[in-house]
């Protein structure tokens, strides 16, 4: 049986089609624990911006959870890009990476709906740093031979496995932060960005050396 | 690493298949808000009649709903097909974009279960507005250089770039009706046909000159 | 822009691709309906059959269900493997159809929890009319120019759109059962292979002809 | 019309597709049934430890089954990657080997949500029992002339036919668990690799004869 890349119904394609599905529903999963207010009718406006209002804690929950499903379907995205290669090896890995994301919603959920409360916020810290071990292990499996594919230079394979660190880095941050107070944890996330440019900065040196 | 579209596992193709997925999800997870009336044993055909009658609200917003989803899938599937390589600068405005659709299950609950009131309205045609707003900058994208395939003349641009700014318009429309009678605004919604025959008819005026 | 169906992210290809994805999702978000009995600790085996028992209309709407989305899932996928050209006039057609397919799950909730009542089964055989209405239409218009692909014969056409009235035929059947006895509508409609064999051997008596 | 597996739109593409998006909503609806817990605003860290500690069956149900729909993903793909040719009579062994996977979250949200129970538990170890029967008959059927692909080695379809025999084995095996102690039903499913590995070696060896 061939392991080439040049059929559209290749093993690896089912694999790439199976983990965009999954990270599609976990994302799209995330707005169902948004519940909808319903107020008696008659309510003035006060008491639906109030109502809204009440709720920020979940939209925050929601959008910061979107874009961090949607940053690690990114970086699965850009490191499969690489793969050139099926290997029944990719399965176990990638279950448990695709695993860890689709325990997000439960986490998000618990963390939103116990603002500011110290174990729901660890368990979201958490559960983003094992998501992030995990797909750490699955980037290098992936740009490792016999995967990936033979004309990826060796400068994106360092720079595609570095940037799956800035997410870990920004998890222990969070994670180190909400015992301080969990209400600035989740704003901690935001340095995801600041560990991705500092970690390139040190790639590119590296490389250049 | 090549950047062209002649291969089916495709960067650009996986980024389509992940926004069908997300767009297919959203869609559906519109009925979950649609909740099926449960009577007691021995309930009289009037009382079902009547437990329908109520849901009228929910039935109107899943099938309005249902159908700005499916436009803005149909107009993302257009633009698409215009485009002919892939590239980093899409995923941002990409997942920006998925984000406000899959916020669309929420602002439809949200007014369909205080059907009539004025804040829950607002919500609905500002979470479509911003829709629209990121979607006809995903357009622009989309069909610009380096992204746009070389083939495409110009005509088919302009038209595919003016579709967009009719769901901003009736978006618009809408919100200003839900100031004066939040009854009339989902209605008002029906007038993003009429508004893109008008911009049509405009940018083949401009184009013919 | 090139119409063939030689590209695989040609725009047909997305059109089937959001549907199966439709499809796919409708048919499991028919378990969400079936509410798993939580009893109390130390209930014995007796009360656990009991609430199974209790049960068993939501556990036949789920199958029933399953089978006949199922059914209609099979059916657009035979009728789109005769498409060969993409045509904007599919874009309406094939959303209003899964509109009433994504409406399953609605209906199927509404007549399970008020079992042996005639609105809630008469709504469900309603849905079901109106898919099989729209998706009539669509075989049409899928298996006539300028879509269905060239070397298509007229007989496989004929036969495959015959197929689609065995579904209007037996939701008919179930429709007309349901105002005599509610509870004999749902076996009614395993009319729907009868119909089909009916159907299939008249079309083939009037094409020998 | 060809049945060859060259084109990228082909029919046993689109069902093995269709089969993936099932697979992946399945698995990702498993994280619905477990319930983020709502604490007081105030409550101490123990209590939040404890709520976590009340949800531990869910928790174990969610991961079991996690890897339970991975695994018979992981085999629906090892099977169908063997597949050469589409035929009409998959549909329904397909159709009803999904419906068994969908029907998991239902069995995991009831074995969890009594754990303990013997009746739950035994409803959980029977759908595993009857979704590894579908499984073996639709894969007899994908690795059978005609859909089976040309080049595929005797020794490749036996090893592959073997393999779902270890999930029958391990599901019996937990059902009979489940009679003397349910607490020890699930740990008995962990017997599926054991299984796996004995049915492989006698495999090999009766090759080798």
């Amino acid at each position: 049986m061939t392991t080439g890349r040049d059929r559209p119904d290749h093993p690896l394609e089912r694999l790439i089609f199976f983990s965009d599905a999954v990270f599609a529903i976990a994302i799209t999963l995330l707005i169902i624990d948004v519940h909808a207010p319903h107020l008696p009718r008659g309510s003035n406006d006060a008491a639906y911006l109030q109502a809204l209002a009440d709720l920020l804690p979940s939209l925050l929950g929601f959008f910061v959870s979107f874009f961090v499903i949607g940053a690690f379907w990114a970086g699965h995205h850009r490191a499969f890009a690489l793969a050139g290669h099926h290997s029944e090896k990719l399965t176990g890995p990638n279950l448990m990476t695709l695993c860890t994301v689709v325990f997000m919603p439960f986490s998000t959920a618990f963390m939103s709906s116990n603002y500011g409360a110290t174990i729901p916020t660890v368990v979201y810290c958490l559960t983003l740093l094992v998501t992030g071990l995990c797909n750490v292990r699955l980037v290098r499996l992936v740009t490792s031979p016999p995967i990936v594919a033979e004309h990826v230079p060796a400068e994106t394979i360092a720079l595609t496995r570095m940037r799956g660190f800035a997410v870990i880095l920004g998890a222990l941050t969070a994670l180190l932060v909400a015992f301080i107070s969990p209400y600035l944890s989740q704003p901690a996330l935001m340095s995801i960005p600041l560990w991705r440019l500092l970690l390139q900065r040190q790639a590119r040196r590296s490389l250049a050396a």
